[in-house]
């Protein structure tokens, strides 16, 4: 796992890299953008690219020898392996749709993992100013301040985020609103904020309850965000009750009490 | 409609009492909250309720010849009729299940309307700090800073705000998540912030496209967003296309090209 000084050399690596980056989406948040498709409604910016290659570029010339998977990387050229040598997972802008629209929800995700277990995670807001960041085993931080999931053990009082993904096909959005639609007589709200590393992190400072997302772009979009809940006392599992894995693309995270009860609901709900 | 002079006090009345309430939000913001239920999933908390007198008092002392309507002696004592008298319409708290949860999408709604007709409108939330204001013909601002409506024009590229609302029954959730189905077909991404004053100012401020809520709490929720959606060139209406009425508990907004394929699609999606 390597030793206590090094992780923090990591995390002062990410957070640098991460107030770099995130200084770049502010100064192009209320630009006009060019905004190409990824997919129908899978956006991709100037933005996303270039805080990409800064990050990667920063991180490699001090860590020369570790791997690296990013976002806008994987799109051109596929997603590498996950191996057990340290690796930057990031996604430069979590959020392109909300970095496009001017909706203040975007971030940038930076997750280390060492043993594919990630360990050191940064997702920084710069529109709202919140930095989230966690090593393993020493606690999770917003601004500094150590955060902890919330105490809720009513699932009929939790907060619920969920996103309706990039797929507009009608199989998919039959599934994804049948699910909601199940869900919305079992806890008390529902919010979508269009980013999945800044559900994850709602969940880590107790403003949600429970989050799920099936179907997301990649590692990228929780590498960062599954230590962090961790460090914060919460869960994270895959929707079917399996063990989570970073590279599956599907992920839910509680509280440290609603787990198994949330669980239920999803499995119930066509997970 | 009173003259220009009469109405910059009305604003001015207005951003000193959503600043002052807006202070005690936010230092009730991260603490313990003592809750009530309005409903199985409304909520309603001490600060509501202090919120609303501070302003009741603060604007009944400068304007005792105006009437008053506001979401928490309306759940006392019902909602007042809507007269042409000059009327302070004010939600204490919108996002209070937010405002429990912690959850940084809360405001502060004052809308002021003479001859029935929205005229002067503050949306405050302190939380991240931005205060949305609008005089009738005199533009709306943000901070202080002139904000107009997005220039999309194709509704395949619109981001969408919904909220699910407040009722639990089958008939509803089904009737709210079939629409949502509907709507996903035909727009880029849906959010749901959880106050439906804050969508009101989203499409205002052009974050939002378009927006619709059937069923909130009352005037409150709209009479600020409705005058400041105006007056920066974005449309409200009804979802049937009807002329919007703010005590009919319905609304829909668009900013100034989206309107009729909206509309369209509202009725199509079993409004």
């Amino acid at each position: 796992m390597g030793d206590c000084d090094e992780l923090s050399g990591f995390l002062s690596s990410a957070v640098e890299v991460a107030k770099r980056a995130g200084e770049m989406i502010a100064t192009n948040f209320y630009k006009e953008k060019s905004v190409e498709h990824k997919g129908k409604v899978d956006l991709v910016t100037e933005t996303d690219k270039a805080c990409e290659e800064l990050a990667f570029q920063f991180l490699k010339q001090k860590y020369p020898e570790h791997k690296f998977i990013g976002e806008e990387t994987s799109a051109v050229h596929g997603t590498d392996d996950l191996t057990d040598a340290p690796t930057w997972i990031i996604d430069p802008v979590d959020g392109t749709t909300n970095f496009v629209h001017r909706f203040p929800f975007v971030c940038i995700s930076i997750g280390l993992t060492i043993g594919k277990v990630p360990t050191v995670g940064v997702v920084y807001n710069p529109i709202i100013g919140e930095l989230f960041t966690a090593i393993r085993g020493r606690g999770a931080f917003l601004n500094g301040s150590p955060i902890s999931s919330s105490s809720q053990t009513e699932l009929g009082s939790a907060l619920l985020a969920a996103e309706i993904g990039i797929k507009r096909d009608k199989e998919t959005v039959d599934i994804t609103t049948k699910r909601i639609n199940g869900l919305l007589f079992k806890v008390r709200s529902l919010r979508m904020s269009g980013s999945c590393a800044l559900n994850l992190c709602g969940v880590a400072c107790g403003r949600l309850d429970i989050t799920y997302e099936l179907g997301f772009g990649g590692p990228w979009d929780v590498a960062a965000g599954v230590v962090i809940i961790q460090e914060a006392g919460g869960c994270v599992f895959d929707p079917s009750g399996d063990e989570v894995s970073i590279m599956s693309q599907r992920i839910a995270a509680s509280n440290g009490y609603l787990k198994e009860e949330f669980l239920d609901e999803l499995k119930a709900s066509c997970v």
